[in-house]
């Protein structure tokens, strides 16, 4: 009897921090579950991988840098050959909880993404699928791997991004402060904090920046009240869909680790958090905040940092005497300068 | 009596180890000790970190990447504003054990190798040592860390550099099968290893590779008994000294994990192992090597490759408002372009 009146307590007390986290427009970021070990391992080494890039340098993390928060801070990253990227980049952590993926959620989910970069010209050089798969059977290591994950003794460019994508599932950032405030901590957020909180909800930021995510779930136009002015080119979903009531309309950017994922937008014009409150005030609510609120709403983002995963640095598959010598500066002035 | 009895039997087995390995000129790795660990930790963020480079994404790792056993794996490196470097980029693993740093020697210690690449124009941009410390100080995760290493609340370049060193220390590959081959396990390398081996001493290549590093220990002349044939400029330490006897004279390399460390020589024109072991014998040891003999020496060289250190890849300190956004793109075409 005694058992079950205990049993009954903790269940009550569950429930109504269940309850606290639920009533809320944000929920917080649910710990890593049902991960194939073997294949975000491989993954991994993939993504940190510069070999599949025409150049042999630029990897996934090279702009979706995990030592900076998923990003390279900066307005828009720097492509092969130095080409500029047309594009902020968005932070890789988290990114499983996108509903699609990239601005214009072109992509359906992680793995359709990760092809993307792979063969864009102007990104990791354009590699086909054929060369990159090619390019990996030359060496033994991840023949063995891929045979190892897959079970097949060919290496598929689905193998590659399916790998890719199971690694970026692990890259998730719970436990941040104010993830323990949702939890019931009440001490995790202090006052100006928990006033930027409640001003988010009550002036609308949450209406699309919500969920786990804070964001990543919704498509939404930039420039309700005001047109978002920007000399950037891209025109988000109605590049995807060519239907003018898709025009400035791009997935709405999640929040968890804003602060340190500057600068802000599709086109990186914001290099501060306050900027880029200032404007989401303006544009898309129609409101002028006030330093104060502003400020308010900056200390609250703050407390969207989480903890990042320990990552250990893979030592990478070796090349045979039968991998191609990559080659970055063919097809540059450089590329017969004393060679 | 019995114990003094293990106790002499205990010190002559040490002994005789001991002795198995001083009879050879190659000696095993030894382990990393006396290291500043709070000092070797903020290194590793600094040499992670890309904005210690004018365009804010190239960083010491970039081209010693400790996924690819310290290096880039190409013939030259890329640098600022891919442009070509100008010599292949050794190894950063066990550059402890180089007498001097550097293809020509021109830095005594890994501390004034480090500030090389980071002042260098064409590696990673040329920021100035004030430009490089005036930007840590405005992040204060950096601010807080300078202080607890070094108790001062400037930032110095000098002290820039000795945490990377003291990072770069820690850097080493011990336990390699030679190594456990030369502490006494006899089956750590097979018969045609052992064959290149004493092949390796008795035609000569151990008179220049020969100690910890299997190399790094001596100035050499590239050409013995032919004259090296390259476009590369490098006339190595002639470079820094001027004097004629100097020309074409570099630092032998060291010879740890060269299997995964390709292409080979300062102008990195041999792309396999079998490429520089035929090239060598004959230009160094005036001597055409068979096919055994070649095969020999590279599966040799093989059992060179040691056990790489666990890096967990360092969470950099997160900007401030006051941080500059890096500009890769300034002075380049595209510095206008929809910006």
């Amino acid at each position: 009897m005694k058992i079950r009146i205990i049993t009954a307590v903790l269940l009550v007390a569950c429930v109504s921090t269940a309850r606290a986290a639920t009533d809320e427009p944000i929920q917080p970021i649910q710990l890593v579950k049902e991960i194939n070990l073997a294949k975000a391992d491989l993954g991994k080494q993939l993504f940190f991988d510069g070999r599949l890039s025409r150049s042999g340098i630029l990897s996934c993390a090279t702009c979706h840098n995990l030592a900076q928060a998923g990003v390279d801070n900066l307005q828009y990253s720097v492509g092969d050959r130095w080409k500029l990227d047309d594009i902020n980049t968005p932070t890789v952590y988290n990114s499983s909880l996108n509903f699609v993926q990239f601005w214009d959620g072109r992509a359906s989910d992680l793995q359709a993404q990760a092809g993307g970069p792979i063969g864009n010209p102007v990104e990791m050089g354009g590699f086909t699928h054929v060369i990159v798969t090619d390019v990996l059977k030359t060496m033994p290591g991840y023949v063995t791997e891929f045979n190892e994950v897959y079970g097949t003794n060919d290496i598929s460019f689905d193998e590659v991004t399916g790998a890719i994508a199971e690694f970026e599932k692990t890259l998730k950032t719970p436990n941040g402060r104010f993830d323990h405030w949702l939890r019931g901590d009440k001490n995790a957020i202090d006052a100006q904090e928990l006033a930027g909180y409640q001003l988010f909800k009550s002036i609308g930021c949450s209406a699309c920046h919500n969920g786990e995510g804070v964001g990543g779930n919704s498509f939404q136009k930039l420039g309700v009240f005001a047109p978002y002015k920007t000399n950037n080119p891209a025109e988000g979903r109605y590049d995807v869909t060519k239907k003018d009531k898709d025009r400035m309309t791009f997935k709405v950017p999640m929040l968890r680790n804003v602060a340190l994922t500057y600068p802000y937008f599709h086109d990186g014009a914001a290099r501060t958090l306050h900027d880029a409150v200032e404007t989401m005030g303006r544009i898309q609510l129609g409101r002028k905040l006030t330093p104060k609120e502003n400020g308010e709403i900056v200390a609250f983002l703050k407390t969207l940092t989480g903890e990042f995963p320990s990552i250990v640095l893979p030592q990478l598959p070796a090349g045979s005497d039968a991998t191609p010598l990559s080659q970055p500066f063919a097809g540059t002035p450089e590329a017969h300068h004393f060679q």
